[in-house]
């Protein structure tokens, strides 16, 4: 049997055009519309009706769970796959958990009765218990469950030896990793690995200072800040969780007149415009979020399409330097 | 007939509760349930089961369209929609339309076809054409239209006179309103008329100076600041249209060595958390976006049980003093 993408590839098309296309959405002219049927025709394609009409007008509904919207790293992702679902002729149900767990079993609930094409799941909480047989296939953001279909994640080991390298470069000695540990294990702890291990491997002291569970929605840490400045007077490098985190520092330090980047140096995470608009600007590990949720729809429709499903996929990250680690 | 709202204030519950009840979502207690149902035996309250089934199973999904959803206003403002929508037994579809025109138009039809319970409309570039017999309510957020059935906004007019009044109560003698405008006229124009009203009212000199049409989404502002600073050399007092845009005037300042406040005062519009997250952190209007988000749902829910709706809902903002004012 053609597929969707074998047709798409016959008629020279991307594969979100063709599925216009057949769904009748969006402006496509008599051209292209000509095009795919010739190549339906072509190649005996047929659209899987009974499929389609068994999930109802919602076949092309993906199911989004995130912790937060305001946090700007999940706005950025939100964006992004809501970018990502358009092209490839998708809707997306938003859902937002804001760390309540009662709240993402009722969203999962919602997911099945709606008949979701798939579920892309961007928050850490949810029991993996509720993973298991829900009709429809599941997407992990960021989160590697081994009942999840398949996981989509940036390299978070690599970011963190990226962060370690920069502000050893910059001549810092006396190194903290600084994040928020969450309740379950996430791959963005894997951060934390990179980073010992690339100030282990060049003989220069790391600690591990860590805040307890956030909520997400929340984005308040200058008292924690504060406390780990008190507890650790002595650092001239500070790799932080988050670029909302490392925007904290700079208040906190600002407030206590150490300059940054001359008496501390810091590195985010995530690289979300917040990076760029304060001063100095932050030096970050990029998160190529756009690709990630590109994948993350992509998986949904090769899933919808019978294709077998990568279980995990990661990104590579790339280091952003900009003022708050600049030397001398 | 009972309305869902009678048998609400018969059980001394809120709306929300019971239509949990009614669609069996989320968790309620076996006392809630009967308490619920003697108040519907009460009141000989009759689901309207007929209306459910004919828009099916999306009669309780709202339709959002958003210009941006990195924007950290826009993030805000999907944030308390969605937290308005689940607390009153909705979903929300979600569509950002990034200023394409022909993206908003296809959102639209996307609404018609899912049978949306109502749209809420966020973006100020969607023909007025488009409105009309849509088949369900329109709410719009922040954009008055003749063809809406109800606006939401907040009280721009009364923001503009705010920002005005602190920038001179500080000091302030050559003010400006600085600001993007857009395609379409829109209630956020009327902040420029209270800001320049409140200073001809206390006879100091104001300018408005507006940058071109924006793009939400991409929110790079610091060129045109620079070319702002080189127009107006002798501006004290700057009134920003966006917390995002004031954040930028900071960095801009702090490059040129204008110190702020010292030698520029700057308000900001939204109070978002980007307002809190700079040095010095941004004096600012307050949107009450949670309790506009919730005027949006509560439209949704009153036009469902065939209530009359407000053509117009507008709220107080309040000034919110930070370091980009402070005296001395």
């Amino acid at each position: 049997m053609a597929t969707l993408k074998d047709v798409a590839k016959e008629a020279g098309l991307s594969v979100g055009t063709v599925s216009r296309v057949l769904n009748n959405r969006g402006y496509i002219s008599d051209e292209t519309r000509d095009n795919v049927k010739r190549a339906m025709a072509r190649l005996n394609y047929q659209p899987n009706e009974v499929a389609r009409s068994l999930s109802k007008q919602n076949s092309n509904t993906i199911g989004v769970i995130i912790p937060s919207i305001e946090h700007p790293y999940f706005a950025k992702v939100l964006s992004c796959l809501e970018q990502a679902a358009h092209e490839q002729g998708y809707k997306l149900l938003l859902f937002c958990s804001r760390g309540e767990t009662s709240r993402e079993d009722e969203y999962i609930k919602a997911c099945r009765s709606n008949r979701v094409a798939a579920l892309i799941l961007c928050t850490g909480s949810v029991r993996t218990s509720r993973m298991r047989n829900l009709g429809f296939p599941l997407i992990t953001y960021e989160r590697f469950i081994n009942t999840g279909d398949a996981g989509v994640e940036c390299d978070n080991y690599e970011g963190g030896r990226f962060a370690a390298r920069e502000l050893i470069q910059a001549g810092c000695r006396k190194l903290v990793c600084l994040r928020a540990i969450q309740e379950v294990s996430l791959p963005a702890d894997s951060r934390k690995d990179g980073f010992l291990d690339e100030c282990r491997d060049s003989g220069v002291d790391a600690y591990d200072y860590s805040f307890p569970p956030e909520n997400l929605d929340d984005m308040e840490y200058r008292d924690l800040i504060r406390k780990f400045l008190d507890a650790c007077p002595e650092a001239d490098g500070v790799f932080a969780g988050s670029d909302v985190i490392a925007a904290q520092v700079l208040q906190v330090c600002k407030q206590r007149g150490i300059r940054v980047p001359q008496d501390l140096k810091v590195v985010g995470y995530d690289d979300v415009l917040l990076s760029q608009m304060t001063t100095p600007d932050i030096t970050t590990i990029h998160q190529p979020v756009r690709e990630m949720a590109e994948a993350c729809v992509d998986i949904v429709r090769r899933s919808a399409e019978g294709e077998s499903l990568p279980s995990r996929t990661t990104f590579h990250v790339s280091l952003i330097r900009r003022g708050s680690t600049a030397v001398g």
